[in-house]
């Protein structure tokens, strides 16, 4: 299993943003989305071993986490309005609730209350590996060799300092994609093909 | 310098489409735009290095190329909405004019009539890669060690058996990015990713 914990330090955590804006009203969404659809979606497929966290860190009063899994989502499109409408309309579902847990609003679609530190409890034994620019290299990276493995990817601003050293001190692997620092989006694309390859290679070599 | 040519088989050679549904009105512009994005831009910058043409065979009566130079072209925004507004008003700037070769409409922007046969023109001495499934794989492929690359990349519905043919009757190589059939655009990101990854193994040898 692969999980993808996206986060949006400033991402709106209710539906209060405009499809025709994004960018200029959401908090960057629009960044998320595009990680979404790097993680989950596939020519003509949705990825079935992948989970998505949105974390949303731009909530008043509260930040919310929205979960898509890509086992049991529904009418995922790949185009930025229509991932943008999907999380709009589960923030809307979820507005009064605000629950502490997640709450399913959809199929394979559920928002919980809280930040980055309360997904942890949802990733079980995955392994974890903190995205960026200075860490090992992805292509000789032992960690994503695990059965499970969570990917913590921050949005265009990165992580700040506490979140960075949090995920460290949890024993987070520092890796990094290339030797250009690219969009959140790519980084997805190219440890999602690292960890295709390495599967492709595992099953070749059981048979 | 790497060229990448997406060939949209259907995408709207017009700015008649509109923004609020690209991929129900514009022929899959979005999955076009979603590549431009992946070949140009990058962490808070834009490749100087790389140029996209997009083929918008839907094209009634003339299909059309618009050509985005990263070197030149200027306040790229990454989300769909924005670059498809870009094209849009590039095609629109060139409505009447319908030029058989390109035409600037905006600095580093141009648009010209015809199809994918009158892009190679434009190609100069770039070895040619066509991306697909069956190819060989990228990671060991020679022909990324090219000064001059020109990518060519289909759209959701790949490219037809004619024109297939004809780039590899051209000596275009067969080049996969993985074991698992990805969206053209992260096809674009997993080669753009290699070619950084040689170009930085090349300069270290040479110091």
């Amino acid at each position: 299993m692969r999980r993808f914990v996206i986060v949006g330090q400033r991402a709106c955590a209710s539906a209060d943003f405009r499809l025709d804006d994004l960018p200029g009203t959401s908090g960057r969404l629009d960044v998320l989305v595009r990680c979404l659809r790097a993680a989950l979606l596939v020519s003509h497929g949705v990825r079935q071993d992948a989970i998505v966290y949105l974390v949303l860190g731009g909530g008043v009063p509260a930040k919310r986490v929205v979960r898509v899994e890509g086992a049991a989502a529904r009418f995922l499109r790949p185009d930025e309005r229509s991932l943008a409408t999907l999380v709009k309309k589960s923030l809307a579902a979820e507005a009064e609730g605000e629950s502490e847990r997640f709450v399913e609003v959809r199929p394979g679609i559920a928002v919980r209350r809280g930040g980055l530190e309360l997904v942890l409890a949802d990733l079980g034994d995955a392994v974890l590996v903190l995205l960026e620019p200075a860490g090992a290299d992805v292509r000789s990276e032992p960690a994503l060799d695990a059965a499970h493995v969570a990917f913590f990817v921050g949005d265009h601003s990165g992580f700040d300092d506490v979140e960075r050293r949090w995920l460290i001190d949890l024993g987070a692997r520092a890796v990094a994609v290339g030797p250009v620092q690219l969009h959140a989006e790519d980084a997805v694309t190219i440890v999602s093909n690292e960890m295709d390859r390495r599967e492709a290679s595992n099953s070749r070599r059981a048979r």
